[in-house]
């Protein structure tokens, strides 16, 4: 198929490759031309604003978005609902709030557009492995689709998850689960090293063992083997782990279902506990043990009564 | 090889049918002897004591034990300790906790006797897949018993992991692990089931789907799918979760270490929960909440103002 790839970014410029090298044809566009000319040399044809873009293909048009979420996604589909024609298709493959694109898409519909939500899980893997694509949205859109993502997608490897908002709203809760799936790791990686067994432990061969017959192998597993095998006690880098919105969102869920998600939520509330090394919850709790029991505290510098 | 197997469970007889499968010869011995004859019509030879067991086999001989955790171990190896020889080799393969290991190896040691530790995964699987083996013990006798590992194990699939104690210790918090994964893929298939979009989802496509290409797949993820596929809403079973023992050692470890490990102790407890549907802590909680508040609350017909 041909059609307009909008966001050139980590995620957006690898679907554009592995779209030309499945034989379609991509007309590539990015804010900042750089990223364009990148694509443009993998075999895209550049555009350099959405109205060429747009006259660069022929109705009706497809148009895939893979931009940060937000207003950014919003601006665009502003700016591309006035240029396109009705019975294009716009398809956002970026992690947007599904309620957002349950929006978006009425909003679109309103302007006889036809509009997908695309989950995509895959990472920078998703190059060569394929991407996973949960797709939500109205049938026919994502029949007149199925060429791309059959590219785009592993063996099996993508699914009409229902109406619109399905496809990012699956995309959500697959997010919610990484992090609890990754937190359960962590803290037994970090159990094994604190270990007396644990000097002698070489977790990348740990990691490996485990992937081979064990009841909890995954590609998580193999993500912290090579981990391990590059640097066994991860010192480059730091005990500081970041959140891209999709786990806040899927606790967020969770609330407003009245679902316990404990894990998952505790899993989100050890990433935030990861950013605050000297926090102030700590020092609540260090000044209560001191003045009900005259507990022994450690007192920093600031203290004007005594030094570390 | 030449070895006995003691204990012939689910996991002993098929751990025997691998072995017999790969060339080595059992002398199989159960406390009740229609066990062992299903071991002797899969071509072990049967021993009807452990007398038998011992005098079937030429020093130095090798005795692999898949007895349930606790105290049938210590009396097995007590009546072994009497009738084996020094540099004699006993294996325990069962989910021992790895303080037992330790003491176990010691008291070995102390008759001439040579012992392994040895976590084993792989569950039901493990007849056809091969089982993850975690080896600890002295590294002389790992490498006597390393044809046995191979035929057990998949590809690549087992590991020496340290001194005594260190196999079940790293199984110990594998099972861990595997608590909380278990529990962040229940917690994210509830939230998606709970949804507005949950009447339209096929957990079993979605899980099969996640499988191609996305961060989360695992084997764990399969063996969800093929649950939802036999059963969709999982109407066959009661919302009543066991445990086996080595996801509370894995939280004893925490508190023994001062390692926070607080996704795997909560969805240890989450386990608890699922045992108590009618728990007093709720009553307790509704209880303050019509105290303090006069807020609404459930009563059962055993209150004596109110009928539900």
């Amino acid at each position: 198929m041909r059609l307009g790839m909008i966001g050139l970014g980590r995620m957006g410029l690898n679907m554009a490759r592995r779209l030309l090298r499945g034989g379609h044809e991509i007309v590539a566009f990015n804010r900042t031309s750089d990223k364009t000319e990148l694509a443009v040399v993998e075999g895209a044809e550049g555009a350099l604003s959405l109205d060429e873009l747009v006259r660069k293909l022929d109705p009706p048009r497809t148009v895939w978005l893979m931009l940060p979420a937000g207003p950014v996604v919003d601006q665009h589909l502003e700016d591309l609902g006035r240029i396109l024609s009705p019975g294009d298709l716009i398809i956002d493959g970026g992690n947007s709030n599904y309620r957002d694109s349950v929006r978006r898409s009425s909003a679109m519909a309103a302007s006889g557009l036809d509009f997908l939500d695309a989950g995509v899980s895959g990472g920078v893997w998703g190059l060569e492995e394929g991407y996973c694509l949960m797709i939500g949205g109205p049938a026919e859109s994502f029949h007149r689709l199925e060429p791309v993502f059959r590219t785009l997608a592993p063996p099996q490897g993508y699914l009409h998850c229902g109406p619109a908002g399905s496809g990012h709203f699956v995309k959500m809760i697959h997010n919610g689960i990484e992090y609890g799936l990754m937190q359960a790791y962590a803290e037994g990686f970090d159990l094994l090293q604190a270990s007396t067994y644990g000097p002698g432990l070489n977790l990348a061969d740990l990691a490996r063992l485990w992937n081979h017959g064990s009841v909890i192998r995954s590609w998580l597993l193999e993500l912290a083997g090579n981990a391990f095998s590059l640097d066994p006690g991860l010192e480059s880098l730091k005990a500081y782990v970041d959140d891209s919105g999709e786990g806040r969102w899927a606790v967020n869920e969770a609330l407003d279902l009245a679902v316990p998600a404990p894990v998952i939520t505790l899993a989100l509330m050890e990433r935030f506990r990861s950013r605050r090394p000297d926090s102030f919850a700590d020092r609540v709790l260090a000044a209560l043990r001191r003045e009900f029991g005259g507990h022994a505290v450690r007192e920093t510098n600031n203290d004007p009564n005594e030094s570390r």
